[in-house]
């Protein structure tokens, strides 16, 4: 059994061994720069856990543990084009440092050195690697639509909600996981149990995400408390807030959505105050714990000792109690 | 053996077939349309006739050819976006008619169905033609990136010029051609001879597109004559100009290229003057000949008898002989 951290090291070697340089350096330079800026490479991991939890080697792993990251980095850098985001992890992004066009070009190209990371698999697993890529692939598109799609969309039900967070961040940590299950040949069952043990756990992030951004402690969380709401984010918290808000917290949360001018710090206590009222935070809390339980359900229905789930239950844990 | 036309008919009913539907529509629909709006579906044809070729059945070989076209329509539509072109074949691109960040999801979405229409190949042959695919799909990009660098460097070289094109255009003709040859279980050797036998007849074509876009007979030619001389395109023609130009005509042709204000009828009359005087045509005849005898010898390798070559070479010429 390995520790994140030991795996996050080995992550962080392969990145620096494989380089990504090319010709023209004028392609190249963008992704080496991206692949640089950090994260905590944490989806290559769950891919290495999850082979290693089955049984297989580290070194056979690696190949598809780097083809998930180069593939997150890719969604990264062309989100931060449509988000017209000016910093990632603190640095500059890729079309601000560089430009658009560049920006797309090296997406593309880290699209296709994800696909020929993944083509390093045993042939015997090639196949059955490719299609729970490209699923969830085509799961991550169209999770990133419905986002763009929500932001002109005034009443978003929790049932979309939850199925665009489920496509544009979870479905990536259930396929890490069961592509690492698949080089670990590990059964159909074992694989469904740990893809859904990776997608409920996601969700699950993603909603304590939602629930941080508002109630987080502004000295451990990374991000601006109340980003969302300034920035009418639909959320979990604020889809909801629509839906439960009467009379006067209706009409005071649509003045604050249409507002054009205001004071941020008062807009973010104004709603968080109406969220309050409406006793969202508990509400969030609960949806987020189901989506944990399921996780751990799923993770202990899969065929192996206790005692070598307990790092992805670990994992887990960690991921689910952060204040930041 | 199939003609050109019978299978060019096969792939526009596969692709009506296929459908590419999907939710949600707002990422499917610019999909199904950018696919729609023609094209001569001259790529996926050259898999299924090499594959016809070395005895596959086209059946067999629709998934990878459909695979082929998409790939070339994603490097279209997000070619538009960079290029900011306002109309692809007549019909509005798809950042225009829908916005840049549509069109950026949407050829993401394309690039990673052509992996999963590849995904369908047998098991036995799917490293060989993924191999295949991402080696050219990594060389489109370069190509494409080099094209954009070139129109910030005064003096490109021929031989940079040539691998441009090389990278941008024909790979993809040699690798639709050698999947194809992978299907049907052809030998490494006439692999390889097919697959040159396309990137040199792709070279040649773009030469002789260099060439139309100056001296094709204004009515048969598609695009408007002289569109490259006006936007100052480095093309073969033009950098030979600037290689051999000498005293006045150098400086004539310098001052043509830093106009900023023209009449664009007088520009190319002028600089079309300037290519005449320096007997550029012949030149860039003679090196698209060379390029175009390269391809034909590549198909004489190739270990089939004569007669069931024959609608690859006349593919070829037909190519290679337009004046539009």
């Amino acid at each position: 059994m390995y520790s994140i951290v030991e795996l996050q090291k080995v992550i962080a070697g392969e990145l620096i061994k494989r380089n990504f340089s090319g010709t023209p350096t004028t392609l190249y330079e963008p992704i080496q720069y991206f692949l640089s800026i950090g994260g905590k490479r944490l989806r290559p991991v769950l891919t290495l856990l999850a082979a290693d939890l089955f049984g297989a080697s580290i070194e056979d792993s690696i190949p598809a543990a780097l083809a998930v990251e180069v593939f997150h980095n890719f969604t990264l850098l062309h989100d931060d084009i449509m988000d017209e985001a000016p910093l990632r992890r603190g640095k500059e992004t890729v079309h601000t440092k560089w430009n658009t066009n560049t920006a797309i070009l090296a997406g593309d190209a880290m699209l296709i050195q994800a696909y020929q990371l993944l083509s390093e698999s045993k042939p015997t697993q090639l196949p059955a690697i490719l299609k729970t890529f490209n699923q969830m692939a085509q799961e991550v598109c169209e999770g990133q639509q419905l986002d763009m799609d929500f932001e002109s969309i005034t009443a978003v039900s929790e049932e979309a909600y939850i199925e665009m967070i489920r496509q544009k961040t979870s479905v990536l940590l259930g396929a890490a996981l069961e592509i690492g299950a698949i080089i670990g040949n590990a059964t159909p069952t074992d694989r469904a149990s740990i893809y859904s043990f990776g997608v409920n756990m996601g969700i699950a992030f993603q909603l304590q995400d939602d629930i941080l951004d508002v109630y987080g402690d502004p000295l451990k969380f990374g991000k601006q408390v109340g980003g969302d709401i300034i920035e009418n984010k639909k959320t979990y918290l604020l889809i909801h807030a629509l839906r439960l808000a009467e009379t006067q917290a209706a009409q005071d949360l649509s003045n604050w959505l249409q507002a054009t001018s205001f004071n941020a710090a008062e807009k973010v206590r104004a709603v968080k105050d109406i969220y309050d009222s409406l006793a969202i935070r508990p509400l969030a809390e609960e949806v987020k714990r189901n989506f944990a339980e399921k996780a751990y359900k799923a993770l202990d229905a899969i065929d192996v000792t206790i005692d070598r789930k307990q790092v992805l239950k670990q994992f887990a844990q960690d991921l689910l109690v952060r204040e930041y």
